[in-house]
C-alpha cells in the first residue's frame, strides 16, 4: 500500500505540520483514567501555541482530563499523521478571552450555548511527531520538551 | 460544519460498520500503560470476528498490549467513525494460520519477513459504536458485550 515516495525532510515536515495544526478542524483525543484507555474524535482550535478543545465535564474524556491531564492527539489521516503529546489544562471561559469566539467559529459549535456543562481544555504540546509511511518513521520528531526543532 | 443529514437508523449503521471493518486498511490504536496513554495508526485485518494487528514487541503499543490488553480502536474519518473497545490477545504466528498470509496481503507488510521481533494481536470487539456527527450520538451502540445488536 506504500506510495513509495521519498521521505520528507525536516523543513517540509515542519511546514506541513504547522499548516495542519492551523487548518484542520478535527483530531483524535486519547486519554486514560480509572476506566482504562479512551479515544474520541473532537473539534479543536489551534491558537498558535496550544490546542483548545471542549467536551462535557462528565464525558469520559472530560473526567480523564480533569483527573490527570496527560493526552495524546492524532491529526490527519492514518498515512499522513501529526501526533501530539501534551498536558491538558482546564480553562474557564472567562480566561479564554477571544479564543472562545474563535473556537465557535472554527468548530461550528459553541459550548457556551449548550445546556450540558462543558469544559474547555488548553493543551500545550510537549512533543510533536509527523510521518506518512514507514519510510518516514526516522526523523519524525519535530518538537521535544515543548521546543520546535526548526 | 454539520452536514445536517438525518441520522442513520440501526440497519444502515450496521451495514456501514460491517463494510468499514471489512474494507478499511488502517485504524487508530489507543492503549495505556505505565508511561500513560498512547495512540498510533496501524494497519489491520478483519477476519470476520476479530481485528488482527501486528506491532514490534518493544514498541509502546506492543508493550502496553502485552502488559494489559485493553484497547480502544478508531476507524474511519473523524466525522464518520467506528469505535471498537476490546481486549488484545497476543497470538503466535503458528496459531494465526492462513490469517498471516491474509494479513500480509491486506496490509502490504509481512511481519514474518522483518528482522525486528513483531507480535500479532487478535482483538475481539466487546463494544462497537458508530456515529457521524452530533445528531448520531444517540443510537451509536451497535455491539454490547461482544454481541451485535442487529
Amino acid at each position: 500500500m506504500s506510495k513509495k515516495e521519498p521521505p520528507r525532510g525536516l523543513e517540509e515536515r515542519l511546514k506541513d505540520t504547522r499548516a495542519r495544526l492551523e487548518n484542520d478542524v478535527d483530531l483524535w483525543v486519547a486519554t486514560a483514567g480509572a476506566g482504562g484507555v479512551h479515544l474520541v474524535p473532537l473539534s479543536y482550535l489551534w491558537d498558535g501555541t496550544a490546542i483548545v478543545i471542549s467536551t462535557p465535564r462528565d464525558s469520559v474524556t472530560g473526567r480523564n482530563l480533569l483527573a490527570g491531564g496527560q493526552v495524546r492527539l492524532g491529526l490527519g489521516q492514518t498515512r499522513d499523521v501529526v501526533m501530539v503529546d501534551g498536558d491538558a489544562q482546564p480553562v474557564d471561559v472567562a480566561d479564554l478571552g477571544p479564543a472562545a469566539d474563535d473556537f465557535a467559529a472554527r468548530t461550528g459549535f459553541d459550548p457556551r450555548e449548550l445546556t450540558d456543562p462543558y469544559q474547555y481544555f488548553r493543551i500545550r504540546p510537549r512533543r510533536i511527531q509527523a510521518w506518512r509511511e514507514a519510510n518516514e518513521l526516522a526523523g519524525r520528531g519535530l518538537m521535544r520538551d515543548g521546543t520546535w526543532t526548526g
